[in-house]
């Protein structure tokens, strides 16, 4: 079973490692840059998990194999093997692989490191989202969780949940595990397809539209 | 006074949370989004805290009702209970509540910690102006911190220390801090009503103004 | 010895401090958030380090001395006695004094702690590029290691790798130290006046040079 566990980590590793590898090439990084994106989208995730759970150096340090689905993804997409197609899609589906077996991953190792029900879910949500966010966030974009079109954290939150419904339960992940990141991936494909948006956060002022666009920057002045 | 704590360290979370969530409204983010930039603002600094501090998991993901006020301030925004008014201040009052409320505990857990007096102020300043610097940053905005116009760390920095020598002559902060919070609050809202400026960190280039405000991308090249 | 490294650290924080500074003045930052960027880039990477080693409260919050330099450089900048030349190239010599001086005490308290050889090295540049990035992440700049003019994260690597073999080798990094960190320096200084180009990260769309440029936002829609 752990051996099962790293394995599904590594290949959600792999899959934000290559989101990260298509936004430095997006960004005109160079293979270095690549490298520390792709490092940040495909482990930041889970540093973070581990640092919050708050045991000795992250998994990720511990491991040498950690970096193997990064440098993967560094070479497959320098080489053309894997880009951007027409349809500016590939990203967002190794995103939203990462993003179904990160929140399984997450909330399992959580689990096993004993915290309550309700920190495996969020520790399942930061896993699933944090390597995305800080890839973002570091290449200077607005954070893709952020994004009004398709639903991002609430597939994450959703196989959380189920994970931890399965934990308690005492269902065999080798069975529940695959079912919940394919519902969590169907789900957040359906949704980026389909446009879902989620109702907005709240209503901006009344009294000049132009104005609310301009962010916080100018607001606050 | 543990409980005192808890509550203190609530209300100050509910504050935060709520500026995130008016951010995400300005900022056009769906529910969801708002939900993350709040707790992201309302529980980041103590987070950043406890991390730091370096023991266990941090006390938002221990106890569940951390996550009481952040839903609150995101129900409170998304049916339009509390929003932007024409002033513009809603958002610069609640993070100013939190501010004065998140230097006091922060500082307090610290000591309770067993850390230096120093680190005791260091955490508490770390605790006041993290999460909002996480909820700017994260929505892609310059924090706040470093908004010139008001001071912002300042205030925090003195209710830190002012914390700190209270709990070394052994006050009693039941008394002391809401003193404290009232000074801290106050100083930050006098500094935005009357547009005080701590001199700026130094000079730019003399030959080219214009490029100056360029920023360092360019500069760097 | 243990008086030498913390020599070479405090260094090390005052070079990222001045440059922490000097983007605080470049952006218009006041003095508070001087501080606070200068805190950041010159303690930030040590601060990552330690928190991803998992002992205790941070060197920089457990040692008061670690806020000199930052108040030093912060002086410096304001008083005017260091500024940004006509050349432009201050902000970049500080920046790559601190990495090369970081890259050695990153995987040398790594290597104390007992970690493997691996993480040494990856604590190293997380050590030498963490306090930069997080100065560029927090003041809303693409941090200087994704700037595809130069190398950056590749020379702290060197020095990362070189440590940990002095380390294995039982060398004394009285003498090796200072070689190592001066090959850093040259190599980053070098680079900048050449220009040198890592490759880049991979091919951007064909169809449309000019939507590519657009950055991720606009291709996720």
């Amino acid at each position: 079973m752990d051996v099962l566990l790293l394995a599904v980590e590594l290949i959600g590793t792999f899959a934000f490692a290559v989101s990260g590898a298509l936004l430095a090439a997006r960004k005109g990084f160079d293979v270095v840059g690549s490298v520390l994106l792709s490092s940040m989208a495909g482990l930041g995730g889970g540093v973070a998990r581990d640092v919050l759970i708050g045991y000795g150096p992250p998994l990720a340090l511990q491991n040498p194999i950690y970096l193997a689905p990064v440098l993967l993804a560094v070479v497959l997409v320098l080489t053309g093997l894997l880009h951007e197609t027409r349809l500016r899609r590939t990203l967002l589906v190794f995103d939203a692989v990462g993003l179904s077996l990160f929140c399984l991953t997450g909330t399992v190792i959580a689990w096993e490191a004993g915290l309550t029900e309700l920190a495996c879910v969020l520790l399942g949500i930061t896993t699933a989202v944090g390597g995305g966010a800080m890839r973002d966030v570091v290449a200077n974009e607005t954070p893709q969780i952020f994004n009004p079109r398709g639903v991002y954290a609430v597939p994450a939150m959703l196989g959380a949940v189920l994970a931890v419904t399965a934990l308690s339960l005492e269902l065999s992940l080798l069975w529940a595990g695959p079912g919940i990141a394919l519902v969590v991936f169907t789900l957040r494909m359906i949704s980026l397809r389909l446009g879902w948006r989620v109702p907005l956060a709240g209503r901006t002022f009344r009294d000049s539209g132009a104005d609310s666009a301009r962010g916080a920057g100018s607001e606050t002045e």
